[in-house]
């Protein structure tokens, strides 16, 4: 029997529901649903038109409604979460970790929020609150906190003579905090650690040095970079003073880097990290529009310099054939070093130490590039026009573009990373207005001096 | 005290380590790197450039020396590898985890590799060579074989008096697995399900039924949607018998997405997803000449276009000079809508059954967002150029371009996922050539129909 992937399954699943969501067969729908797992159940909703998801959520049951919210999209989310009356996501919240309810509670208009924050009982309402009382994209705005403390001057059978009463561990337990009696964090001990102890052996000796706590106030990204570092499960979170707040678990972490490589490849041609993609087309188009628009701006002033040389373009059609080659690969060469950068900023590879050492080495880059591409359309276009002079000038064009492509490819994102704009976002733009009145001024400027 | 984050504290380490370089400071470099984990001397050595690299490894302590490999970036990595003899490289291996020491081993020359094998311990060699059995970007080629079994019919207390006796667990164990006496895989039971468990229970009655055998064979990238959807730290890893191999940890998974993620960023740019930021020049300058080299045939294609219009374009001067903006403005919209269409085929939000849905919706978008811009841009020129036709040529080429940007877009990944290849190696480069010609077309042929 051949097998299918995963992804095979998914749109398998996606059909499956859409025939029967297609032909009215509510029934046979809801009992597809019933079995599959939250994860499954976002994906198909991510993956329908937005009319059918407000069918399917009612399909579905009622109890997994919580663990679906947490595996949406932040868009599709969004746009769910306005079908729902307060009291009703007050139940759904009932069954949510804490981070994921916050993060839904700080996506909904003010009245809504405090109405279902209203409808919870008072404890889950305290822990919401204290999430939400730290920013979003921090170590305590995407923590839980159902941790197990214990004490550090206890042995391992206490320790396991408690859980054994207790019966049952947080999901995604790999270790217990031990503090002191004014909850101050003292270390981590991994259940490995006590699994394979003596029983009379006193839980601060088991302390493991390798999990150290980590501040509240950190960004979600440092968070991560934490977790890589030190290969964690798991980690404590504390306040400034030291005391014991929850814990991040390693799939609050996943999602963090999964987020954060969306948004910058998205952000590249002007699209939000969390793009539904289906939303509707007016939403669609009014977001893409920005972008046009930007764009639009910045060829115009391409238009803008190609005018000024009016004189030349009118004399000679060839050059208005050929002024589109010179940006064109200027805007692909510096893409590409931007491309890197942007990779490289986002891994670390580069900082003011190590800039000069990058922006030589693209410089060389690109100049090399330019040299070789510069004879060759200077080869094909002597040889097309048979007119040597042309063919000199789009090599000089091309060789002076692609070199700056390469400075300029390096030097804009590290610019706008010291500004504190995304390079993902804006980088591109500005590379591509460089190349373009670069690649003009130079080719038609040439041209201006040289063919006339 | 104001903190820095972690991104800073990379650079001072990096800024530290190149200044004690730079003024030949060998034993305080040693020194430096002895208290860094590897994770940061990785970091360090790809932030170099790639000559300081072989003078940092010979400081590196020879104990780190494994670590430090697994941590690298690939093509880092083979920098490195190559300056090693392959006996050192056997000593080094020793220190290293299955799944990394092979990933190393594929990357070396077939004589080097041998050679490394044969150095190794009989046993070690045998646990590579299983690993190596399997293809690279599948769980058999990505699991570790670490693993600790236990009977079905023994008691809590027996496997906890095995667990003392033994004192240690394999990094990353979250869970042991239950085996029969052929090594036969039959379920899982978690490290909190023992510790929670009264001593005399029998071990099978605690399987934990979540967590499911992956077979050896799967897609790398199909387990890294498993561990997601089911939220798994670790899973076991069986052969087609169902007999137990070893097991995947959710730090691989978390490569494999960071992976995914860049590759399909520096794809979109023809770049190597494992690139070396600070590669040599003229490597550099050859892996950005291939896509260069396409980008000039797709150029020159467009220049043959815009060639059979030279009678248009010698009479009108204007045409030459706005000849770029329908073609800049295609490509913007066609790349928006090509990257939210390669997303969207990484998340699996794209089948047969909704592919015609996204169609309909991006030719709408790209219809209105053609009809916005043909309506700005008309009235712009109209009003620039005092000539209404004009306007009315530019608005048609406009509206045609962002619509076939729209269709394209869509169509385009979709065909190439279809047919087996990247669509974001590929889709940018088809995607470009077909707005350009489109763009050209539409308004230069217009144009000779109306305007002359």
């Amino acid at each position: 029997m051949p097998e299918i992937s995963e992804q095979q399954q998914n749109h398998q699943r996606l059909q499956q529901v859409n025939q029967a969501l297609g032909s009215g067969m509510f029934v046979h729908v809801r009992k597809l649903l019933q079995n599959m797992p939250a994860y499954d159940i976002a994906l198909i909703l991510e993956s329908s038109h937005p009319k059918s998801r407000a069918v399917l959520w009612q399909l579905i049951d009622a109890d997994n409604h919580g663990e679906v919210l947490e595996e949406l999209n932040e868009e599709v989310r969004k746009g769910i979460l306005k079908t729902i009356r307060p009291e009703k996501l007050a139940e759904v919240a009932e069954g949510m970790d804490v981070d994921d309810l916050a993060e839904v509670l700080r996506t909904l208009p003010d009245s809504v929020y405090q109405e279902v924050l209203s409808a919870m009982d008072s404890q889950d309402r305290g822990r919401v609150e204290a999430a939400l009382s730290f920013e979003e994209d921090t170590a305590g705005g995407i923590m839980n906190t159902d941790t197990i403390t214990i004490r550090p001057d206890v042995t391992v059978d206490v320790v396991l003579r408690y859980l054994r009463l207790r019966g049952d561990l947080p999901e995604a337990t790999d270790s217990f905090y031990v503090v002191d009696g004014k909850n101050h964090f003292i270390g981590a001990v991994s259940l490995a650690a006590i699994i394979t102890a003596k029983p009379e052996v006193i839980i601060s000796t088991l302390i493991d040095k390798d999990i150290e706590a980590i501040q509240a106030h950190l960004s979600e990204s440092d968070v991560a970079q934490l977790f890589e570092k030190f290969d964690w499960f798991s980690a404590p979170v504390i306040d400034d003073k030291g005391r014991l707040l929850g814990r991040i678990t390693i799939d609050d972490v996943i999602d963090i880097i999964r987020e954060d490589a969306e948004r910058s490849m998205m952000s590249m041609a002007g699209l939000d990290g969390e793009a539904d993609t289906f939303a509707p087309v007016l939403k669609s188009t009014q977001q893409r529009s920005i972008w046009l628009g930007v764009n639009l701006i910045t060829a115009l002033l391409a238009v803008a310099v190609s005018s000024m040389f009016e004189g030349v373009l009118s004399q000679l059609a060839i050059l208005a054939i050929l002024n589109s080659l010179v940006p064109s690969m200027g805007g692909v060469a510096g893409n590409q070093t931007l491309t890197l950068v942007i990779r490289a900023i986002a891994l670390g590879h580069v900082g003011d130490s190590n800039a000069r050492i990058l922006i030589q080495k693209e410089l060389a880059v690109g100049f090399l590039n330019g040299v070789i591409w510069a004879v060759l359309i200077a080869g094909v276009v002597a040889i097309w026009q048979q007119n040597l002079m042309l063919g000199g000038v789009i090599a000089f064009a091309m060789l002076m573009n692609l070199t700056a492509a390469g400075i300029a490819g390096v030097a804009i994102p590290l610019f706008l990373k010291r500004i504190n704009i995304d390079p993902a976002l804006a980088g591109s733009v500005i590379l591509t207005t460089i190349t373009d009145v670069v690649g003009i001024f130079a080719f038609l400027g040439t041209a201006t001096l040289f063919l006339t």
